[in-house]
């Protein structure tokens, strides 16, 4: 039974428990990491399809804004590239395909200005939402009790509109209107600092990649942490005990570290299924019983070539049926193989995620030969991933809030318990649910941490 | 390390647990039941106040059409008498004190007829919902899309209305209307047989106690199974595995139980913190991150004897400012000493649980002296139990839904995955979230586990 010590002990080596753990480092003091899985980079994974190239299938880009994360990339020497967008996208909407170009899709006037409508009064009330006590923005009751699909109904006009709408809350929280308080979107729409930001391409959160992938900033952050030496792999941790002096931290494999704090750089979900002495107060649990994760499947489909560039097409589209609702040409930087990520979210990742394999990926090439062409229908390779079934993360990108929590229960969100800090991007101000939040909030984190360590 | 047999391993000796286990021993076969606390009941306790005297600090009642637990409560030989109820009950609303007899109280006649046709539309609108399968009920979706927040806002007229409605919900659920599914109220009314039912002392949920406590009943049910060789006490399972032909049950402890089929019998959202392997599928994983515990704390203040009666008063009053709204005349049978039931529920429960103890008695007891007289403030002795700081329970009464729970996940709630089966009271399609239904969840897991021995 190997025991460790050091001045804080961080649970989970994703983006967040890293960062936390360098922090850590930085201000002089110790730091060991405990990972469930046998590798780092938490919701970020490059997996590779040969000849020495990757796809990600977790979180992979960044946009203007993300300055934590864009920081932290320089100083890990991982480069960016623009995600691929020159030529005409295409959209499927109310049984039609166009083709057009920039961000405005060629459909309804009034179905477009509809939604500019909509996204200008998002806008204005995100404004209004604190971002480090959405709770006590004026109306948090009012706007925290009902649902985004209750608030799409009265606020939007046209059923393109609120098509469109869908489309979009999906596309950003693997969710559907339905689930989501209303509090929740305008607090995560100020947190990017815009719903636009959230949605675009180029001048928004999905405007940049990562040159051999965003794991890439984990794996090279673990290495300049001191390796094995810091971060424990396979290690799952079960419990959690603290006294006056220390905390102890026990993974399932008999590995424990102790340690003056503790850093928990999981998704809040998970965060209760680890058993703490003394139990944790029942205004933290329960707040974590309210914070479920979304529903995504990342699939792509892999070709030789990026044969949509040669008809004039950017690779991105969206489609009112899907399944995939939204694609993008995912290809490397060197455009081979060519990549069409196409997302299954919310409901259709709820759905066609328990279809067997064969048929999942039927029906994302047959929307994408609809979208593309006939050459779509045969990919060489084919990539998918459901977070929902992997146990150390159990749903993706992130959490969302369900009406009534954000206000009952939002102060428990990075309140310490005792020499417990909580970090990953779901606790984040700014970005939250990005990478750039999870830098955020192991900066955060450790900033409590060792605050406390004196 | 103790290694136990049985043909089904039973996790948690709650109702629904025990009953499971019984079921099984009377078809023939073989359980044992391993449970985490050093007790049985689950959410069922009594607490001793002296002179062999006890409280109940979980669930107590029986009402009409509870026909499961009744015949349980029979053959265990725990007899029921009548909630006290005698006298008038008091209603503190819209800044009066008011006293009245029967179910009406005195207050406004727009108020009442608003409430009325309130419940009534309810009433109506349960009576569509399938209960095996809510989400095909029709337009399940558009129900499932708005919190009761929404459809109070819309369907009740006057300021009182809504201020009543919100506390019966507050009352059944221990949630607040932000945080229900339109879908889930109406499920629930239907499960229960209306929405009086739900509410009322006479002839509803409230009608009857046990002698002895409600816990009596799983107490002696434990003794009938054959005692400490079939329950195992401080035994909290932490891993389930199964494989082709066995599932093997661990407990923190290092006790384990191999059997051919495992009943888990605990509240959905503890269910995902045990570690399976195989890991649950994500759907059910996901399902259970989003069927949060309510939040109660409830309150007995204990007098040398009941005063109250000697003023003509029930003991029963309701109040919109509380802390405590709801309060029930909780003395045992011989009336002695006498007991007020103070509920906080819901927002109550979330905020006031939070200051200290006696802050908390006090607010309390401040409330129960303005319904019920000076004479309230200063009771013998104050026993109180906060749900959703118990490490194995985590919230009562039960869980809620909230919106989009239903129709996305539902599917999951009783579904076994492969030799696991779910019981517990939020799996029950009759009185859900009731003794009642954890009794039905019981029988009907063993039914499904058995079917599957063979």
């Amino acid at each position: 039974m190997e025991q460790l010590r050091a001045d804080v002990v961080v649970v989970g080596a994703g983006l967040a428990g890293l960062t936390a753990a360098r922090e850590v480092q930085r201000a002089g003091a110790t730091a060991v990491v405990l990972e469930a899985r046998d590798r780092v980079g938490g919701r970020t994974l490059n997996e590779p399809i040969g000849g020495g190239k990757i796809v990600e299938v977790g979180g992979q880009w960044i946009g203007p804004g993300q300055d934590r994360i864009a920081a932290l990339a320089r100083e890990m020497k991982v480069d960016t590239f623009r995600t691929h967008s020159h030529g005409e996208n295409v959209i499927e909407f109310d049984g039609k395909l166009k083709r057009y170009r920039g961000t405005i899709p060629r459909i309804g006037a009034h179905v477009l200005a509809d939604v500019a409508q909509a996204q200008l009064k998002i806008g204005r009330l995100a404004k209004t939402i604190p971002l480090d006590t959405p709770w006590t923005a004026k109306n948090a009751r009012k706007l925290d009790s009902q649902t985004f699909e209750t608030w799409l109904r009265r606020n939007v006009y046209t059923k393109g509109g609120r098509a469109l709408l869908e489309l979009s809350i999906e596309a950003v929280w693997a969710a559907e209107p339905a689930d989501l308080s209303l509090l929740h979107v305008l607090f995560y729409t100020r947190s990017a600092g815009g719903f636009d930001l959230l949605l675009d391409t180029e001048g928004g959160a999905q405007q940049d990649r990562f040159v051999g992938g965003s794991q890439l900033i984990s794996i090279r952050l673990a290495e300049a942490l001191g390796g094995d030496g810091v971060v424990h792999f396979s290690s799952p941790v079960t419990n959690i005990e603290q006294d006056e002096h220390r905390v102890h931290v026990t993974a399932g494999t008999g590995l424990t570290a102790t340690g003056k704090q503790a850093i928990v750089a999981l998704p809040p979900t998970l965060t209760s299924r680890i058993a703490y002495d003394p139990p944790l107060p029942g205004h933290r649990d329960q707040l974590t019983q309210r914070m479920p994760q979304g529903s995504v499947i990342k699939c792509m489909a892999i070709y030789d070539r990026p044969f949509w560039r040669d008809k004039g097409l950017s690779g991105q589209a969206t489609s009112d049926i899907g399944p995939a609702k939204v694609v993008f040409d995912n290809s490397p930087p060197d455009g081979s193989p060519g990549v069409l990520l196409a997302f299954l979210e919310g409901e259709r990742a709820r759905t066609i995620g328990r279809l067997p394999a064969q048929e999942r990926k039927q029906a994302v090439v047959q929307g994408l030969a609809r979208l593309f062409g006939p050459e779509a229908s045969e990919p060489a390779n084919f990539v998918e991933r459901s977070w929902a079934e992997e146990q150390w993360t159990r749903g993706c990108y992130g959490c969302y809030m369900p009406p009534g929590a954000w206000t009952s229960f939002g102060d428990a969100l990075r309140a310490p318990i005792g020499r417990i800090h909580w970090a990953g991007a779901e606790t984040a101000t700014v970005w939250n649910g990005y990478m750039d939040g999870a830098v955020q909030s192991g900066e955060r984190a450790a900033r409590e941490a060792l605050a406390q360590t004196v």
